[in-house]
């Protein structure tokens, strides 16, 4: 169970910052670290860090993008310090990782930690299914990364201690099928001429929220991408059929 | 409540470890840290590691003995990365955490962390009431130190939170008190011809552990001293009374 989670930190500064997180990792049995731009990896601070994690290290897989690194996740779990205004669902620990064991027992599944100084960007958000804040003090909210990788996998480890599988018959779909499916609809969104803006950021954000809380099964993304080809085959049809009714305004862009 | 705790680092190796303890005990609204002999403090690599943490560190009290940094404390709870065959009670965070706010609501607490390589001494855990294990793999439970006070810290906080008052008045004696009933115990217990040995180090740590589950009060530890008091007086007075009667043997040892 353990075993499906993998542990992604975003575009991390300090590599110490990485084998202290590999050491906490360890500490409660997960080994699976995806690095996504490290500044400095491998690095010696790293190793010295890790202490008796060096395989975790050894192992860890270094991505160039946040979809690389996602790649077969079918669930994905945000850190933020921050509650913000856009946000998808916002858990605390103790509640958000028994769904994540849920998920774990069947597929992949992953964890995503920003950076040292920003956290994850709303883009990198935007890819998760849920948003985890570590309670802390309003006054000092933010802790070092690898101490919030420490107290989400302690609570991994506790959550695990009284798992119970579900019964729930459920395929998810895997990011890069969520993915594909959202680039589709934002081409589409564009064909028909719904997005007319060139900046379309915002209303993407929102309809990832919508589709974020339903958890697409592979099915349905399946179906959604068929109502999007044929309503850009319908609207093409439409076109067609206007420009030949009118022929005199066929210049229009 | 959260300021009536204190969180005591014995004997630290590493002064970056001290400082990232101060920002793990900040975040959760910590801020009165003992150091027991550490080796390097101040430290140009505790300012480093303790990030915003700054007022934690200028304020830490550093102590020369266990004592000294136990001063006026009723409850004592150490952590241990291992589970004893002597041990006294072994509970873990989740259920330590509530039992301890409910001390810190009236009364100094203090929670006590050992070294970064072996942890606490016996003699270091027999002054603690509770003893708390952090669950991790058991292939691989070394926390950095840090690690563990931010996990420790992090369940206080989510404890606080559903923080209930007891109504049980209690008035427990303070460390000082207790210790200096146990010194008062070991000394009655060779005058009156109990301990004949040289290390009664083993014996004593049993009868620690015995009064580590009642929770001493202040009177009840003025009783027990009374009883040690007297028992002292009536052995004198059997030994003069022996002497009187066997003038011969009266330069027996």
């Amino acid at each position: 169970m353990l075993n499906n989670i993998r542990v992604v930190l975003s575009h991390t500064s300090h590599p110490g910052n990485i084998g202290a997180a590999a050491r906490a990792m360890k500490t409660m049995g997960l080994h699976h670290l995806y690095l996504i731009n490290p500044r400095h990896f491998p690095d010696p601070q790293a190793d010295t860090m890790s202490v008796g994690a060096d395989d975790v290290l050894r192992d860890a897989v270094v991505c160039g993008s946040i979809d690389e690194a996602l790649q077969g996740v079918v669930y994905t779990m945000a850190m933020t310090a921050r509650l913000r205004d856009i946000s998808i669902e916002v858990k605390t620990p103790r509640e958000a990782m028994p769904l994540l064991l849920q998920h774990a027992a069947t597929q992949p599944v992953a964890l995503l930690f920003g950076t040292e100084m920003s956290g994850l960007t709303n883009e990198e958000m935007g890819k998760a299914q849920v948003l985890v804040n570590i309670p802390a003090d309003p006054e000092f909210s933010s802790l070092n990364l690898a101490a919030a990788v420490q107290v989400i996998a302690y609570e991994l480890t506790v959550a695990s201690q009284s798992f119970l599988p579900g019964t729930q018959e459920v395929h998810p779909a895997p990011h890069e099928q969520v993915e594909g499916f959202f680039a589709h609809m934002e081409k589409t969104l564009f064909e028909i001429g719904f997005l007319t803006t060139q900046n379309p950021a915002r209303l993407m954000q929102r309809l990832r929220r919508l589709y974020a809380r339903t958890r697409l099964e592979q099915e349905e993304v399946n179906i959604l991408r068929g109502i999007l080809s044929v309503a850009t085959e319908y609207n093409e049809r439409l076109r067609a059929r206007y420009k030949q009714e009118h022929p005199d305004i066929s210049k229009r862009p």
